[in-house]
Formats: C-alpha cells, structure tokens, sequence
C-alpha cells in the first residue's frame, strides 16, 4: 500500500481476517446451540474463547442453515464479525471525513487494494460552511447534533452503496471501517458532544483511539462490523491529521527513529502542522481561514471548472489558466496565490499589501485599487474577475497564520527554517498549489525546492492503512502519544510572529 | 437477599459499584480530553485502564460541566456505564419475562433490597398463547420478530418507567438490568431467531449467558448499562429455570456438594424439571400444556377474581372457594385440580379418568357424563361451572407429561421417588396448589408432605441475586455446564414411563 509521492511500503497486517469453516449440524444427540457448535468449531482450529455480539446472533442459526454448515467467518481478534457463504473475500471501508468533502474508499482486506472509491460534498454543508458554524448549529438547535450525525451517516451509508455497488461487494462483507477527520467532524461523526470545542481552551471529549459497533452510529456494514477512530492530537489538530502523517514520510521517520528534520502540515480552514525533528514530535493548529477555498474573497471560488488556477503575468501580459480550460468565472485558491506571488514579482504590490504601480491591469475603482484577471468578454459570466485589496488582505492573514504556525514549531523545537529536510503538504489545495508562488508570498519557507513534497489526499491514504494493518493503528497512537502539542493562542511568541508573518517581504 | 420459604442469604458482590470522583478540569495548560482526564482520576483512585463507551462519552462533557468537575461513577469492572451526581445511588432491573406474565423489580445494588416492583401482561400475547404460536408468529411474518421484541421491550421500558416512579430513581441511575425467561422469551427479547426453537432437535441459536448494552435492544436504562441474561439450558429449558434454581435450595445443594437429593421443578405449558442427586444434575422439560392455566378446560380461565380455586367434596356436599370469594365465574388450575382429586377420593372418577357413579352433581347430558360444581343460580354470569370428562383427560395428559419428566430424571439417577428429600415446586400455580390434591391425582410423587416445598416466583429472585452478586452468575453458568440435559421425546422410556402416568391410580 502506497500513497502518492511516498516510498514506504506497509505490510499487510489487516484487524479482521477470513477462516473458511465446517461445523457440525446438530441432531438428536448433539443438541448444543448454534453459537456453542461455532465456538467448539473455532476452537477446533485454533481460535479458542470466540465471542459473538447480539448483531452477528441475530442471523447466525439462518445463515449457517442456509450455508449447509459451512461459512467464511470474518474475525476480529476473537470476536466474529461476520457469516458469509464460503470463499467470500472481506473489505473495508476508509473514509476521509472533510468538513467540505467526503472521500470513500472500499478497500479488499487480503490484497490492500483499493477496489472502488468514491467522492460526495459533506451535507452538514447546509448546517455551516465551517467547523465553527456546525459548532453553532449542533449547540443550538436541539438535537442539532443528532442531525448534524444523521445526515453525514445517511450520505456515508448512499456513498458505500455506490462503493459496493462500483466492486460488487455485499453489506456483509465489509468488516471494518476506518473514519478520520478533524476533531469536530471526528465528534459530529461519532455523536460526541463539539460544544467544549466551541471554547477556550478547545478540549475534545475524546482524544484516544475510538472503536465501536458499526450500528450504533447507523453505518451499514456487517451486523458485527467495528468502526475505529484514530486518536485526535487536540481540538483543533485531529485524526485526519494523524491518517497524513502516518502515510507520509513523516511515519517513517517516527518509526525508524531517523534524524532527519520533517514539516508536514494538511492546509485547510484550519491548517494542522506537524514538526519532526531528533525523535521528537510538535504539532499545531492555526486558524488560516477559508480564502484558499475560494470564500471571503471577492471573486473565489472552489476548484470547480472555470476557476483560474494559474497565472503568470509576463510585463502587460497576464495569462490566466482555468480548470478544464473553461471561460473563467472566478479564481480558486492556487490562482489567488499564484496571482499575489506574480504581483510581487512584478513590484506591483508592496510588502504590506498595498497594490501599487503602473499596469494595464491595475485599476483604481473609487480609490480602491484592483487588478483585473479576466475582461468581462472573456469570461463565462460576462463579468470581470479581479483581485481587490481585500482579496490581498484574506490571503496575508491565511499565509501569515500558516507561517507563524511552523515558524513556531521550529522555535519549540531550537531549529531554524533552513535545518527542515522535507517539507510535505497534503490535502487537494496543499497539492495544487504552486510551491514557487507559497515561497514567494512567504506562506512557506525559502528552502531548496527539491526538499518539497506534495502527497495529495494522505488522509484518506492513511486511513486505508489502517483498515489493513493492525500496526498502523498502533503507530498512529504511538505518534500521538509522543506529540508536544504547541497552542498557538495562548504561545507568548505568537504575536510577534504574527505580525512579521503578515508582511510580504521575507522573514 | 432471601427467596420466600428459602434459607440461604446471599453476599453482595454487585457487578457495578458506585465510586465518588472529583476531576481535574481543563484549563489553558491542561488541555487533556475529557475522557483522558476522566480516566486519569480513576487511574488515581486505583482503576487503571477504565473504559468508556461511545454512550457514555455522548454526554460525558455536559455531566462533568454541569456537576462542577465531580461525579459519581457507575463501574462494572473496568467499565464506566453511568456519570451521576454526587452521592446517587445505583440501582439494577431484574425482569421475569414469562410467556403469560412480566414481573419487573428495582433493586439497590449497594442494599440488595427491592426498592420497587410490579407486573403486566406480556403483550405478545396478542400474537400467540404460547411459545409455540409465538414462534410461529416471528417465523411467518416479515419483521414478526423484530415487532415481537419491540413490544416486549416498550412494555418493560413502561414497567420500568413505574418502578423508577415509585422508587423516585433516574434513567441514569439504572445501571444493569437481569433479564430472565424461558428459551424462546429469551430468543425474542434479545432479537434473537426462534425458527429453530420450533422444530426438532430444538436447539437453541445461543445457551451461553450472554451480555449487550440495553441500548442495542432498546430498553431505558442508563447509556452505558448492560443487559444480563444468564444460559439456558436447552431448547425448553430456559434461564427462567436456572434462576429459579438459583433461588432455591437447589443451588446451596449444588455449591456446598451436599448429599441431599432435590427435585425443583416450575410448572407451566412447559414444564422444567432438575434432579440434584450426588453432585450431577439432571434436567428436561416435558410439554405439561396450558390446562393448570385454565386453556382447553371447558369452564377454564385464568387465576381471576371468580375463579374456583379450592374444591372439597364430602358426601353430598361440594364445597368451592373463590379467588376474592366473588360468584363463580370459572375454574382455575388448582380449582382443576382439587376438583380431580376429590372425584377420585370419592370414587367418582376410576383410574381410566372415567366419571362414574351416584352423586347428585354428577350428570350425564347426551350419555357424556359432567360433574357441576355450581349451578346456575350460584354463578356470577347465570350458566352452571361444571367438569366435562374432556376436561379430566387434559389434566391426565398434563399430570402425566409432569410425572413422566420426574420418573425419567430419577431413572437417569438410579433412585427412587422415595430418594427425593427435597421437591421444590416454583411458579404461581405451583405455589397455590394443593399438595395433597396433586399427589393424590398422581402428579407428584406420594412422599412425605413435609419434603415439598411451594417457593413462588423463584426466577425472579434468581434475577435479583444476579443483579447484586456476580458469583451467583458464576453459579448459574456453572450449574447449566454441569447439567445433564435429558431430551423426553426421544427417550426409549419415555412411551412406557407416560403411559403408566396417565392413569390414576398410584404409579
């Protein structure tokens, strides 16, 4: 099992296995109940003291009549999950619970293949665009909570449909899931109470490793099947967080105890970072807002087709690049950045922020300077697309939390930008974005580029090592049992840095 | 804790204790999740590595807000299943799930005292007398199962919503609940199939004891509460039956090895019988039907107010007793009973069951010989109460299924009727009839009156010990392993043995 970018292969090492079994039917003499038989049949091959739960009881005596004493037991340790006719394969189910997307995959337990995946939007969507206002919502309405649960599983139970569907998979074949998310999502998903993440000082009820029974969330798997949660790091740095660095190089080098110095962080309305230098471990969380999502800025929008997500501005030309190559109608994160990188270049903004100088493109609307991307006879919508000094605002405070964020990090830790020897970005917008614009704006660090990494979705990657290897599950929370976690908020250096941070000249 | 008519006093030894807890709350150094931090004070107090279900954590961070970082905490073992106030105390359910009838008790687990108890109906009876229209109901309807579970589950959550009543006791305060009843009570409440239970060799789907969280059957106790039902025996030989013999001196024979030799039985449409004799145990169930319960009795009815429960023939009199002395309406199972006996004492009736002879009361309509135990004008609804040779048969059937179950068990044992020193007779109709009158028609053996004992609900006493003392559950599954089940129906002695019963004249 690899993940994009990443060298490091996992051994196969999954939570529940398949035993093919014959058990004795009862007669006149043998009068021992189903479950008894089982057991003694187990036992018989080597798995002594089996357990069976009320969900796996329920049909176990139809199943094993109608399989003529025969079954493809899934076990978990010794718990049996699962009664399939013989010779059935067993899978999982990984999940990347995103505030805005889900990402599914159905994973074949024995291989560690990826045997279907699926995307859909996060329907608590409807509920609060961000983690803050679902937050609001479940502690406000009553049962918001339940509802905020119930509509997240509803889609999750539609999105497996469309998995087993996709690989031609039963309910009773998957075994196993894995979820991982941030620590609000991780709640929502789990029922857990968010109102303490709400407000200082952000505590989750839950931090350790969760597992429970698949139905008492209401996620359709086998009657038996377990769900596990990795452990969160903090409120705000959560078990998506550890699904990354688990995929990542960073596990690695947790792992093998090697020196080198690693970065990794996962960009989003909340950007998680995590520092690992000398065997020890530091993370944080800093709030870097939603404008590399598209939102708060004038004309953002999300990476949909149409959304410029590439410029370079070459004296009085601009050109622009739009996803799919469609007439532009806004701009997405990667565009944003790449434009504020190239206007800097270009000296056409200052280290303040302040749009200034002589361009073609450069307009003052009532004093309000702004730069145009797209004339509004090239665009999809007829309008202009530009960048407004506010837009320039948005983005120095997101990559001015985000650079606080490491360089505070590397302080705890007594180390500098230039001893980081990997760097790795995760996530879809960590992935797209243009490493030159990031170094240039100072979001990132000016290190040789070559130490830079872009993994793509390593959440859901590491959730999918969890679904088949039991020691992964054990590193994750190893890992996190060894993480100083660094709050941001209350961290005396914080707003020194901040304020250096802001600036667009380098540090 | 006593059972009625029994010597033995039982420890405490509850499987969920009540500890007081003070925590330590967050605050901007410590920022260690709830549960961390939960466990952490228990680890303090001398319980490491405790639990906490996804029940408890649902609401975990609300209690500890609310109760100002204090708490006690309901543990069953390792687990924490309840987050209560200060000084509250723990309380368990114990339910007597019978075919007929519930009875429902409310037991402090710190006290063994019932702080409240109560009965209802089983409100499966809509769909089915007995178990076996019962099974036949789950079997032919799509959901018939799940509907008869989810009836028997709302009418105990409102039984117990009256017990919480009386006793002024909260939901969270009810931590663990027993449930005992025969096999195929136990199947449905748990959701479990009966398919089996209805055909032959009737085995069971599950006779180990079996545990699950309330909530995963519905019932209203605490979040995290557990659901106890202890084994079965056998397809008919229920955990009803084992608690009954938990309760009795049956159980002190079994513990303490005595020599003694004990006969405990509970009579219903199906009967349980045991034999304790020199340290093995025997058990079977013969199919006693539901004449002692007034069904297939042509004046029969239930044990109501009106009911003839008592009848003395001498000479020409013919005394009867009245359950509430109101006018009769009918005649109960002991009223049957009595009625059989003292034809026979009188001569009226011959071994065969025949009704013969010189009385005033007895008839002959259409050459079918009656016997009128109230006229007419004595009645409350204005028709004779009378006994129909038909109904001196299904009392030979049901007599002799009883005594045939009795004789087989001491033919396995190698001894006698007179080698019994105790005869425990269980259940609402064991406990209101006449000794006499059951020796005299043949049902129970013709020894010295004084060896017999008449213990009441004895299961659920059973269930209430098991609520307070986790070595009585020990006890109960050690019995049920040591139990030579004996099958009847497919006993070579079995013809033989019931034919002699049938009579009755003196075996």
């Amino acid at each position: 099992l690899q993940v994009e970018g990443q060298g490091a292969e996992i051994g196969l090492d999954p939570v529940v296995v398949a035993v093919d079994m014959r058990i004795q039917p009862p007669d006149l003499v043998d009068l021992r109940s189903d479950a008894t038989r089982l057991k003694a049949a187990l036992s018989d091959r080597g798995y002594p003291q089996a357990h069976l739960g009320l969900p796996v009881l329920a049909d176990l005596s139809e199943r094993l009549r109608a399989q003529n004493w025969q079954a493809t037991l899934a076990l978990r340790g010794s718990e049996v999950v699962s009664v399939l006719p013989v010779g059935s394969s067993l899978f999982g189910l990984a999940v990347d619970v995103g505030t805005t997307k889900l990402a599914a995959y159905l994973v074949d337990l024995a291989s560690g293949e990826t045997a279907s995946k699926t995307g859909a939007m996060n329907p608590q969507i409807a509920y609060g665009e961000d983690v803050v206002s679902r937050i609001a919502y479940a502690n406000e309405h009553v049962d918001g909570r339940v509802l905020l649960q119930r509509r997240l599983v509803d889609t999750l139970n539609e999105m497996l449909a469309d998995l087993r569907d996709q690989a031609k998979v039963g309910r009773d074949q998957v075994v196993e899931a894995v979820v991982v998310g941030n620590t609000v999502m991780h709640h929502l998903f789990a029922g857990l109470p968010v109102q303490p993440l709400g407000a200082a000082p952000y505590v989750p009820a839950v931090s350790e490793p969760l597992e429970f029974l698949a139905g008492q969330v209401g996620l359709e798997l086998a009657p038996g099947a377990y769900v596990y949660l990795p452990p969160n790091i903090a409120g705000y740095v959560g078990a998506d967080h550890v699904a990354m660095l688990l995929a990542t190089e960073a596990a690695q080098v947790f792992t093998r105890q090697l020196g080198r110095t690693v970065v990794a962080l996962d960009i989003g309305t909340n950007t998680e970072i995590s520092l690992f230098h000398q065997g020890r471990v530091y993370s944080c969380s800093c709030a870097s807002g939603p404008a590399f999502e598209g939102a708060h800025i004038r004309d953002g929008m999300r990476a949909a087709p149409g959304a410029i997500e590439r410029v370079r501005i070459a004296g009085e030309q601009v050109q622009i690049y739009t996803i799919e190559g469609a007439p532009p109608v806004g701009i997405c994160g990667s565009g944003i950045l790449d434009t504020i990188a190239e206007l800097l270049s270009a000296g056409l903004l200052d280290g303040r922020g302040v749009l200034n100088g002589d361009h073609p493109r450069l307009r003052r609307n009532d004093a309000r300077p702004i730069f145009v991307l797209a004339s509004a006879e090239t665009t999809g919508h007829g309008r202009e697309v530009l960048v407004a000094r506010s837009d320039v605002n948005e983005i120095q405070l997101a990559k001015g939390a985000i650079r606080t964020g490491v360089e505070i990090l590397l302080a705890e830790a007594g180390i500098r930008d230039e001893d980081i020897q990997d760097f790795i970005v995760a996530g879809a917008f960590g992935t797209y974005l243009d490493l030159g614009s990031a170094i240039q704006i100072g979001m990132f660090p000016d290190i040789p580029r070559q130490r830079y990494q872009q993994v793509g979705n390593a959440a859901g990657s590491g959730a999918r090592q969890m679904l088949v290897s039991a020691s992964q599950r054990l590193l994750a929370a190893e890992i996190v049992r060894q993480v100083n976690y660094v709050e941001l908020t209350t961290h005396p250096a914080f707003t020194g840095e901040y304020v250096k941070a802001l600036s667009f000249k380098p540090l």
